[in-house]
């Protein structure tokens, strides 16, 4: 019996990728909601159930990414109905991770702030790579790139694995100083700081690299992201892992056995 | 105080490498051994010692990069005068391993085959790099790179990391199977196996990249060596994390804490 | 007033891509033919001409990248109507093209293998690199990697890469000898030979590198292709290119001014 | 008969590098000159001459890399002995620019910024490149990397590449406009402008990566520096390239066949 696996928001365009990648992984979609309340329309594929209540119940697993405003009632409904939530929307409030957190305490919940694999394992290899590189021999640099129309430099998973790079060095980025965005005279580099470079170009989705330099030897971690499908194949990842877990808060290192 | 850091083969060209790391890293030069019997020529400012007894006696710690001949009766000396050993020879066979064994019941023995920090860390990332990643989604391909007199491929380090990926996965590399030189009609790549390919040119002391490619996104490890003082560098930091330490094998995993 | 583009194969796969871009590039599309001679059913936006003549009549410019058997006769019906022409299919035999050449003695045709800028520079500048470079000291390496569906190594891409290096150096790839997938015992790198190694994994539609490795300097040269794209963007700018042109086989070094 | 080269500043550490580059082209050291007046002592081995008279007369062709204050008076000596002369000095003022053209009337000269063909490759591939890639579809995009006692960013090569990156726009790099160091609120990348990165860590001699980004294809070139030989051995190249060349103002572009 495959699992069925409802998804919140089917009709928007993370719902679709969501429902064919619970096609890929070989299990089944159990129905979905829409934000409008409105008659569906124009998609007569699309298994559409009247409300988010129906939706848990009809559902041996829930997967969310929506919007912040949902988080708390679909949190709720998860615990009320004990079906098992993947939450992945961002800018929840502090009163909204509240009610998230209580209901985890009922109901297994994996909240994450992002499901590429690729970029949870960045962040924990990043931290292991600083504990076990003396900040004194080995230079920390972070360079990333995007497309030509992001506005703001370096990006918020460059400034996460700058964090993370501190971390593991027992400080903070605050502490460590950043080294953003040399030009002109910069002086010598600062030992322990970490440096960030940012390019912009063509359509690029997402590309970062940590590296670890040395007199003798370098250590360079890049992560390149091709497609937004990458999250949906993370939170159906992130669904099936779900079943049978016990109530808790998880997050993706979890659902990747990295903790 | 300084740690007094002895020699095994001062005079080689290990030895020296081996002392001006002690003295980069603060540590005082208890001294050394060399090889011949011979009265030390030419060299009048190598503190050398007159027999390895007189070297473990004269030292807080002890490095030895010498020969695998060399090992059972230094790793006695060690156990017999207390003075913990970093052993850093290859090619012991089963007796000498054993006797190496038997003398770490006694005093702190680091015995590795890589003393690199940076080689070190890709092993332990790359097996925790395979284990989050599931091998039917993310493709494991490894190239190396060194100078053109190498005369054979894969290298010795990129095998071990693809033995290192294997475990990661809960296999071994046979069972894994390996494409490597790919050349001609080679069909389509193999699901979980992993690939192998070999460059070479110029004067490149050592390249490896571990790339996982899946179709969204791809995660890509890569170490490169500079030059052969890393293995001294690391030894060094060896000798320092042994003092004080109780008796027991440790290798580099457990230098560098990623254990 | 904007360029007539006239699109043949205007219904399949790369014709639409050939529209997009057509109309990205602020040129018109002057109509297009389908393989089928049915009639246009469920696309009625598509503006399809009776045949190959009425599309020659209505274009200023043709775009042809169906297949080999229409060469031929597409290249009189410009030479004809006095329409240039864009031609990027493959496998003509030797009396499809000579039909071509002929043609070209009295309208601009440009007849290429690669629309793609960026691979038509990157043969046009390894050829000037090898030329540049003396082959004992800078040994050439080639790196290909595609997805994990390709059945041969290396690609084709990369042996006309490994040519124009030959040609660069006044050789042929025979000549020079091929390196490729090493695995084994290979002895030591042959000087003045052409390394070839094969990656394979994922959805890479296309990667290329050509290094070129000294003891004391390296300089490489990476192509990346994400979408099929990029062929059409080339063929059209290709098209606009002809407007006004005398007589002649052109092919794309000529359209990037790389002669 | 090997050619006999003689070295101005053999004493020095690039006069050194220059003898041995000379020994493994297989030619002959003519002698050399030292800065200072002083009797050479301590290097009994140097063929030192009297003055750089002597050195002229005793050589096929002279290299020269010590100071901008010698080179006229070199360049006057090479004139008057017709002897060819490869000057690599920098930071000569007008004047004596103006010397070295007036001699290179009268014999052959080569006169550069920098030895190494990797680099110097650099800059006309880079010119080649831009001048293909229409600026509004490719983002130039340039990251340098050098040892971490660098004081200033982006590196003089750099700025250079990016010099010729507009050059073969067909404008300058203050026309197009430069994007260095990007952090915080950049607003979207412009068109046409050139991107500056700088990293800074280890022991890196030089590493410079020119990307050009579209929305299908990159294409990008990075050179790498490993050791300051390389000037060397460019020098003698230059050097053997001169013998039986025509009076004339050289660069390395033409040594490297690159015009």
């Amino acid at each position: 019996m495959p699992a069925r696996i409802g998804i919140a928001g089917l009709a928007g365009r993370m719902g679709r990728l969501l429902a064919e990648e619970v096609a890929a992984a070989g299990a089944a979609l159990a129905g979905g909601t829409r934000r409008s309340a409105a008659p569906p329309a124009g998609d007569p594929g699309l298994p559409l159930l009247p409300d988010a209540r129906a939706l848990f119940e009809a559902s041996e697993v829930v997967i969310d990414f929506t919007h912040a405003a949902a988080a708390a009632g679909h949190a709720a409904l998860a615990a009320e109905t004990g079906t098992p939530l993947v939450l992945g929307t961002s800018g929840l409030d502090a009163a909204q991770e509240a009610a998230v957190a209580e209901a985890a305490r009922r109901v297994p919940i994996v909240y994450a702030a992002n499901f590429a694999p690729g970029v949870v394992l960045l962040f924990s290899l990043a931290e292991r790579m600083a504990a076990a590189l003396p900040a004194d021999q080995y230079d920390a640099e972070i360079v990333e790139m995007h497309h030509r129309q992001k506005v703001d430099a370096p990006s918020g998973t460059a400034v996460a694995l700058g964090r993370a790079v501190a971390a593991g060095r027992g400080t903070t980025l605050e502490e460590a100083g950043r080294e953003s965005g040399r030009d002109g005279h910069t002086g010598p580099r600062g030992t322990g700081t970490i440096g960030f470079a940012a390019l912009r170009g063509g359509q690029v989705v997402g590309e970062h690299t940590l590296l670890f330099a040395a007199a003798s030897e370098q250590i360079a971690l890049t992560h390149r992201s091709f497609d937004r499908r990458v999250y949906a194949t993370g939170a159906v990842r992130a669904a099936l892992w779900l079943l049978g877990r016990p109530p808790g808060l998880y997050d993706m290192k979890h659902v990747l056995g990295l903790d």
